[in-house]
């Protein structure tokens, strides 16, 4: 198994920390983002959208990494952390992914950017771009709140890819000052110590960029 | 089975698609989106986050039209088209749908919204908006161009939910400037072609807003 990716990315971590979960050995093949090697061959043949990461086990090339992950959990469902359901459970799952791609990234997606990664190229934080997005992630995490005190992962009654999925934003955004957001309610904040100290996340963690 | 939604919306339209190719008989609840009922009891306890469609299936309750198009695929597999495959080529679907999710959607949507509601109501469409949405949505279809000279459909050989999730932003496109650049590109032209000619699609553009 092949991962073409870069190591800070958000988008490749969810597929490293999907591996660890799995128990799976693969091979990190680096893209050099800052080179733009991304938007070029060899790598737009694997993914012509030109974006991290790409996924190779055998003869299955795919990207998406949410489809990677899906990919990864049905092929390898025997191998360590069991990530997905069947049947209704599986409908519940799914749902929530959808939460997860459509409600929670987008916005995430969007404080990181202006919080994490503008600082790191020495650009200027928008903080009118940050006060919208840090109302519209508290309603998010409202509603997050419920089900959390419903059920005690998102997905259902066990850690599954929907939590794993959420793991690279909430990583970058526990560094600024949106963390008050996510400690603030209570069953979040449970939520959140208890994903981010799993011994696949911390694997991810402790991956460093040159590898 | 019962759909809470807007007969107007694309997200409403995916789910009614799915259904009418599964030969399923469903009842629509109406949600008067300009009353804002969607942001008010009784549909946010349906779905928390205020958009339609919401989906009931006995004692089933799920939000978000493309995790309710996967659970009616699965659960109804019997039934009509045969929406969804298994195995490797139900992964190379998922990465489809996430690319439409992902890559098609995003553009199209602001498309949309620039190009039709904003007529509807009465407001300027912003030129500019549509001039970087046009360029990227070039980019896309030229990767669907490539992907529909290798296989009839995007998902695979089959028409699947990776076609009908497209189904809504095409058809309202194609009432605007945008239909060329679906034209100009032969493989994506006969596609649109054909899955717009669906009889289950034309099931849907036959529902009077006020069913």
């Amino acid at each position: 198994m092949k991962v073409h990716g870069a190591v800070f990315t958000t988008a490749t971590r969810k597929v490293f920390a999907c591996l660890y979960e799995k128990e799976l050995e693969f091979e990190l093949v680096p893209v050099d983002m800052r080179a733009g090697h991304h938007k070029k061959e060899p790598f737009i043949s694997l993914n012509p959208f030109g974006q991290v990461p790409a996924f190779e086990d055998g003869d299955m090339t795919l990207f998406e990494s949410r489809a990677i992950n899906l990919y990864i959990a049905h092929a390898y469902e025997d191998k360590g952390t069991q990530l997905i359901y069947h049947g209704k459970k599986m409908a519940i799952l799914s749902m929530w992914m959808q939460v997860e791609a459509n409600q929670f990234d987008p916005v995430a997606s969007k404080l990181v950017w202006e919080l994490v990664i503008k600082l790191i190229f020495g650009m200027t934080t928008d903080e009118a771009v940050v006060e919208v997005q840090e109302a519209k992630l508290g309603q998010v995490l409202d509603i997050y709140e419920v089900r959390l005190g419903q059920s005690k992962y998102l997905g259902g009654d066990d850690f599954t890819l929907v939590d794993l999925h959420h793991l690279p934003n909430i990583q970058y955004l526990m560094g600024t000052q949106v963390k008050k957001l996510f400690d603030s309610r209570p069953h979040v904040n449970a939520w959140c110590t208890d994903i981010l100290a799993r011994p696949a996340w911390l694997k991810v963690l402790a991956m460093q960029p040159n590898n």
